[in-house]
């Protein structure tokens, strides 16, 4: 019997999340049956909704049990094969969780497309991150350049390709990252027209200098303190996409935002989405994402850590802020 | 000379608005010019928005400073004119302000059309409760019936013909309002199917038993606490018509929402708008809500405070929901 190793939910974290708050352990894996494949895991994709999946109550969709596998997307390639749409030596993406090798329905792995780009970008540009980014432009915020576009997380792994292509189509972008550092690259290297440091006591006061012609469109993925100094920054008929709110998840009780009435002011629409609900628009996505990519119009960056063991640090790292565009871990 | 009498902001209240902060008075009326009338008022209407106007920095548009004559909508009749538009006699409505007479240009007095309805109706039913109601039903939260809608400040001059619009259009209608006498007027004289007392200290759990099925459409007036009982119950793709936040304009601290993730779970859209942005679909609007009103299907309540010298106490009264629908001031 052929035995995975794993990372399980250990406890239901009550509001930050520790690395203790997961534990090695093994698994063993069943015997392939017809139209199942083995998949050794080659790269594991670390994304904020996990977070919604570890603690009852507080969030929208299943939770995992004391005990769970953590559920998490990755890539792998596929050892032993029951089903002839997947034969083995096939590179394949799936919700395969934190474990080094998976036995999963056919249906359930899909083979890389378009297969002439390096495997860890359909985990990043052409996977949740970067499809999440295009919908919520291109269906949700669909910007009217040349406007201004304000962009939280502006180097995470959606932040950073939304206010690039922010940029591609003609808008004026105003990041906000956390930290000098991180702002210096929003600039330098995805080319944003500034980015300002949420972390300075002084957001507020940042925001009205570096907009003074008032926001048009906020790709919002931070919530809370950041949406809450964006909010007296919009512009008459300004738009919100509601993508995430990272800043409230590790929050037992949710920050309080003050400025709403902003919103009326403005007459603003914030609209929030799910990006799987416009599954129709992904092989055209990704198709333009993937040759922006090749024309080197769009950086698609990422970091790696190193083992499965690595992924509980490398998670609680990517909720802080640690990362820089796409967090992976590197499983075999 | 002919002088008016008016009511003066006297200061500028810092959060709860007092009768003591206006002061009544009289100012000069100046010649008739070519092009102007003299209108005698004849009822004032108290609208939420006239609170903005009163603090500067804290809310949007124009503030009065001490000393300025009250604005407000108004209705009249021309006593003198020197516009062949609108001779002597004519029933006009316009932006009047707190004064028993007003000079204004002939195109800043609109006759009353349709003319075959009470007059006090172009200050609520055809005035800007009514278009406000529409336009944020029609143009912006465009319920598909069979919804489940939700209506706060269920009993006000918006909120109850935005409840009955809802009715009519197939919504199953639950409003929410302030105490037991306005939840059984909105059940028993607006048709509601259920009302939910906001001022009981379980307004999330009555929500919860009132909208199992969760909201498709929420027409918030309120903000604040009412809006933060909501959020948690709306249904996936439920839209919210950000139409008012009157429980925040006399709070010097605006309450702080916490339930902002759930529009993320939710995928909702938190839509704002202006009812003057609309303007071309006034006309239909106000035959349409004229013809609901003359077939018994659109009850518009009232309540008529008399004597400007009586608009202030109204006015602050309106503001804490001692209103039932429309509040107006009879001034002449």
């Amino acid at each position: 019997m052929l035995r995975a190793n794993v990372i399980r939910l250990a406890r239901h974290p009550k509001d930050s999340v520790t690395a203790d708050d997961f534990v090695a352990g093994t698994e063993e894996l069943p015997a392939l049956r017809d139209g199942q494949v083995l998949v050794r895991v080659e790269l594991l994709s670390l994304d904020p909704f996990i977070r919604w999946r570890l603690t009852p109550g507080r969030f929208f969709g299943p939770t995992l049990a004391v005990g769970d596998v953590v559920v998490g997307n990755a890539i792998g390639v596929v050892e032993e094969s029951r089903s002839p749409a997947l034969p083995p030596g096939t590179q394949v993406a799936g919700a395969f969780g934190w474990r080094d090798r998976a036995v999963v329905e056919a249906a359930e792995a899909q083979a890389l497309e378009p297969a002439d780009v390096p495997p860890s970008l359909h985990l990043g540009l052409l996977g949740l991150p970067g499809l999440t980014a295009h919908v919520g432009l291109f269906q949700v915020g669909q910007p009217r350049p040349p406007a201004t576009m304000l962009v939280s997380a502006a180097t995470g792994a959606v932040g950073g390709l939304a206010g690039q292509i922010g940029r591609i189509l003609g808008c004026r972008v105003v990041g906000i990252a956390g930290g000098a550092a991180k702002c210096a690259h929003a600039v330098t290297r995805l080319g944003l027209d500034a980015c300002l440091d949420h972390r300075a006591p002084d957001l507020a006061e940042q925001l009205a200098a570096a907009v003074p012609e008032k926001i048009d469109l906020f790709f919002d993925n931070v919530g809370g303190a950041v949406l809450d100094a964006a909010l007296p920054r919009l512009g008459v008929g300004a738009r919100v996409v509601l993508c995430g709110m990272i800043s409230d998840y590790n929050r037992a009780a949710p920050y309080g935002l003050h400025n709403m009435m902003h919103a009326l002011f403005a007459r603003a629409e914030l609209k929030a989405f799910r990006y799987l609900d416009h599954a129709a628009t992904f092989p055209a996505a990704r198709a333009q994402l993937a040759a922006w990519w090749r024309d080197g119009k769009l950086r698609a960056d990422e970091q790696i850590a190193d083992g499965l063991a690595a992924a509980p640090a490398a998670f609680v790292g990517m909720l802080g802020g640690a990362n820089l565009g796409k967090q992976l871990v590197r499983v075999s």
